[in-house]
């Protein structure tokens, strides 16, 4: 078993930030996505859609996807539980992981690739859209800010995969200048508290 | 239990789909998004994302999300599995899942919200990245029509999730003039076979 990784990219690292947290170790090969060898014909056979992470299974199988291999490793190794506890706690952690990935993630990944010289030649690049989905990203920031006013983490009392999406979502943004800004106290203590954790090193 | 739900939305009727190969029957209640009924304060009150589905537990507990949604009843009724049998295959699954919405859902309602008068107003509107995401969705078509080559259904053997997302995303493409070509043959299998399905009616 190993995962094809980029210790530069935002959805690699959630992955390794979700296996810290359960303190499960898997090989990780590096693929060199600065010369775009995840596009290639040969990464390709592995996911077509050429992204990372991917994990291989020892029968050769590739789980592509971040939430496809948290999911994998969730229910392998359950405890510390990061996808819910129950039926309708597992529903509330994959809605507010879904809002972070929504609201969060992805107008942020857009803000960098629809304009930065990286993503050149590789997508169909529309800059206007990058300032447009910056300012998405900003709003949802200040509404966030406002619904972590009353529980410790995204998803309520218990740090979740919701944390470690929008952990890694929020340290990609500064890239495109997107932060926290000093008057969001919640989002703030959110952010010191989730940095803080072995896990955010990974 | 009820779900709030719109007729002429794609999401809302993935839970309906999802739900009609279940046999589970909830009771509906269209929300009027024509008048915005679900960015209003009220409706904010259950989704603060102002989207739709949300499903309605009788706790007073809103799941929004249609994945969250689906998750839930398939944790309740586990019959017929349409998120996977096992482990891997459950990882599989929500791979070709995450696939569909990230590939052709997502690039389709882009097509249509980016530029259509209806989001006029209602968001921050990119035409340019409309025609782009028309064509990003019309690439993904071509590739997917080669992946049906060897099997049946998007995750392979069995009707899935995945079906039913990328489903209710291509049949939502005509709005936008984005289809499955004649030629396109084993993609125009899979798609009379699941709009044969009773649930493509929901």
């Amino acid at each position: 078993m190993k995962i094809y990784d980029s210790n530069t990219a935002p959805n690699p690292r959630r992955v390794r930030v979700f296996l810290a947290e359960k303190g499960i170790q898997v090989p990780y090969e590096q693929v060199d996505i600065g010369n775009a060898v995840n596009r290639g014909p040969e990464f390709r056979q592995k996911n077509p859609m050429g992204t990372l992470p991917v994990l291989e299974l020892d029968d050769g199988t590739y789980i592509a996807e971040t939430v496809a291999i948290c999911r994998y490793f969730e229910e392998l190794h359950p405890q510390p539980p990061l996808l819910g506890v129950d039926i309708k706690d597992r529903a509330v952690v994959e809605m507010w992981q879904r809002r972070m990935e929504l609201g969060l993630l992805l107008p942020i990944a857009d803000a960098f690739r629809q304009r930065h010289e990286f993503f050149k030649g590789r997508i169909l690049q529309v800059p206007e859209y990058a300032e447009v989905q910056k300012k998405n990203a900003e709003s949802f920031i200040a509404w966030l800010d406002g619904a972590l006013a009353d529980r410790p983490f995204i998803a309520g009392e218990r740090y979740t995969i919701a944390d470690v999406t929008a952990l890694c979502a929020i340290d990609f943004g500064r890239i495109s200048k997107i932060k926290i800004q000093p008057e969001q106290k919640n989002l703030t203590r959110w952010h010191e508290a989730v940095s803080s954790r072995p896990s955010a090193k990974a």
